[in-house]
């Protein structure tokens, strides 16, 4: 391989590629990122961990066809440190699976490993295939992401459950405490209703890498893997075996009360009192009466905190109490300026909903008092 | 205590004599802040971690005087979200050593301990006194804070030697491996040399309060302590005990190459050598023949990195091996344009100096081939 090729663009390809690059494999091939010269293509980049991938293409000169796999860090770095934007000569030496580096005065020598070693993407056949708008999705993936479990005993509940149904798709995260559920509209209309378990590292970098001047997404789905295209990113990540829990029958429909909030005077008020809550077991009270809400925590070892905000109640008064940071999550990922909370009893879940649409519900699961 | 404080006050004079208190005490209250009303002067802050401690003044509507110690870090998260510069009172029980902070919506209650457990600060009689400017003695902690050791077997090495002889002041730091030395003029006159230790993390703190608008600053030394008075703020600080290494005896003059090279094209060019060198023993070699100089490191493991850059070279060719990161440090704190490295052979201390004046020097030790 001998190509020239651009500072800000490879460092650019680097860094996306980069986010499915192992870390902490012991297969040392694993935490480099594979290059190819395409013709008509430029350079193609790989990075994969084997649980994700990620393919990308970057503009180059090319003089000499070749492929090498080089350590992600030290390249990394290497290309950060060059001067910005300038012209890097990338020369293979393929008998001695190392490259030489040339940029105006710098001249490095990186040792890598033999290109047919490293393990391609999986082609994904017979897919199931959906378009989206991506930006839509990055926020679907925003408000549920929060909701995955960190357990790794349960490895359903640390990703996130993708159903399509008619002209539906909907992802839904939960940790058995809170449940986070969003939906959208799409084009493709399916008649059976199809899941898939997304791992909870695929929705944050599929979140980070969708930016917002991305327009368009494509989905191939089959049994072992999806795939996600956009911009110039080809995304792979392998699914989670086993069975979620059926979320439906813990949504509830038969509230009680509805309370309308302002968001942000909320969030702010909790973040507060969750200073003395989180000192001791993170609990705080929520009581609502009449246009009064109160949120209260106490800790024997340091005091307490009190607020007090105004909302809007239909229905009877309530009182719940709930982790604090369950509810600091979704209020800071929502966008609207009023939110609903809907309860049946201090014993049901806290229901969160946008005002603005049905398209989005949040549980949050009691603490019983004393527990 | 009964007074109204106005939150962006309160949590700037918390926030500057919390870099005094102990996060890691075994003594609950020296984890604490100290407040106390003063006539006429408003609310008096003090932490104190019995090393070095930062009184500071803020405004305040005394209702009624008194004192307590709080909790440090539970009171400046409550002070840091209630809304910003808005009114908050602020009124002590002082039979339960506890607060109620209130400010619109909000109430705390934070409990406390007693005023009069607190160490106050020593007071400082008999002392010698100077006057600086603030500035350029921060510029002096800057360039010199970067040499202190971290091995606490040698307590006196990891703090920094002022000297006060005549008409100057000199700040010292040495690991052994490497030394910075700098001084500034000041208008009292010491015949007899007079020399202190100050602690490195009492550097460090100086460094970070000395703000950009703070002209003057009077000091006042006495043989265990040394207080550092400007703006609102009073830091005291104890002094290291023990002696000093003698540094006049290692700093060179007999050197034979001097080169005058561009500040920031060294610092680049080292800091992408050190991409290998760090993966190996950190050591860079630096050739200077003619006008040339270039930089090398190579790494069995990953490879090697060549720098080359254009340098005005007095004397004859040179050549020296040296850790990358010791010149990395310098080179990041002067604001020279051009430094000077001058040299003795390849076994003696690299020196940089500034090419505008002779305040300060910096010495860094060779490392010797093969060690």
């Amino acid at each position: 391989m001998n190509i020239i090729i651009n500072q800000r663009d490879f460092l650019e390809g680097i860094q996306i590629v980069n986010r499915a690059v192992s870390n902490k494999s012991t297969l040392p091939i694993l935490k480099g990122i594979y290059l190819e010269t395409v013709k008509n293509r430029g350079l193609k980049l790989i990075g994969n961990n084997l649980e994700m991938g990620i393919e990308y293409y970057i503009n180059a000169e090319i003089k000499e066809e070749g492929s090498i796999v080089l350590p992600a860090i030290e390249l990394s770095n290497i290309i950060r440190e060059l001067p910005s934007a300038a012209e890097i000569s990338f020369v293979v030496d393929k008998d001695l699976y190392q490259v030489d580096i040339s940029c105006l005065n710098s001249d490095f020598t990186l040792k890598g490993y033999q290109a047919d070693e490293f393990p391609q993407l999986p082609d994904i056949e017979d897919a199931l295939k959906i378009k989206l708008k991506a930006l839509n999705f990055k926020k679907m993936i925003e408000e549920v992401k929060i909701s995955t479990s960190t357990d790794q005993t349960q490895p359903t509940l640390t990703g996130g459950l993708m159903v399509l149904h008619e002209k539906n798709l909907s992802l839904v995260t939960t940790n058995t405490y809170r449940l986070a559920y969003s939906q959208m509209e799409i084009e493709e209309n399916f008649e059976e209703e199809f899941k898939i378990i997304l791992p909870g590292t695929t929705l944050n970098e599929l979140h980070h890498l969708i930016e917002n001047d991305i327009e368009k997404m494509d989905i191939f789905i089959n049994n072992s893997y999806v795939r996600f295209n956009f911009r110039d990113i080809i995304f792979i990540s392998r699914l989670i075996e086993g069975k979620f829990p059926n979320y439906r029958q813990v949504l509830p429909d038969n509230f009680k009360s509805i309370v309308k909030v302002d968001r942000i005077e909320l969030l702010n008020a909790v973040k507060r009192v969750s200073l003395i809550a989180r000192l001791d077991s993170n609990v705080i009270s929520i009581k609502i009466d009449q246009d009064i809400m109160s949120i209260d925590s106490s800790s024997s070892e340091y005091g307490k905190a009190h607020e007090v905000i105004e909302v809007e109640l239909e229905g009877p008064e309530q009182n719940i109490d709930i982790d604090a940071n369950y509810i600091i999550d979704v209020l800071k990922v929502l966008d609207d300026e009023i939110v609903k909370l809907l309860m049946i009893s201090p014993l049901n879940a806290l229901t969160i909903k946008k005002q603005s649409d049905e398209n989005y519900i949040y549980l949050i699961m009691p603490v019983r008092p004393g527990s």
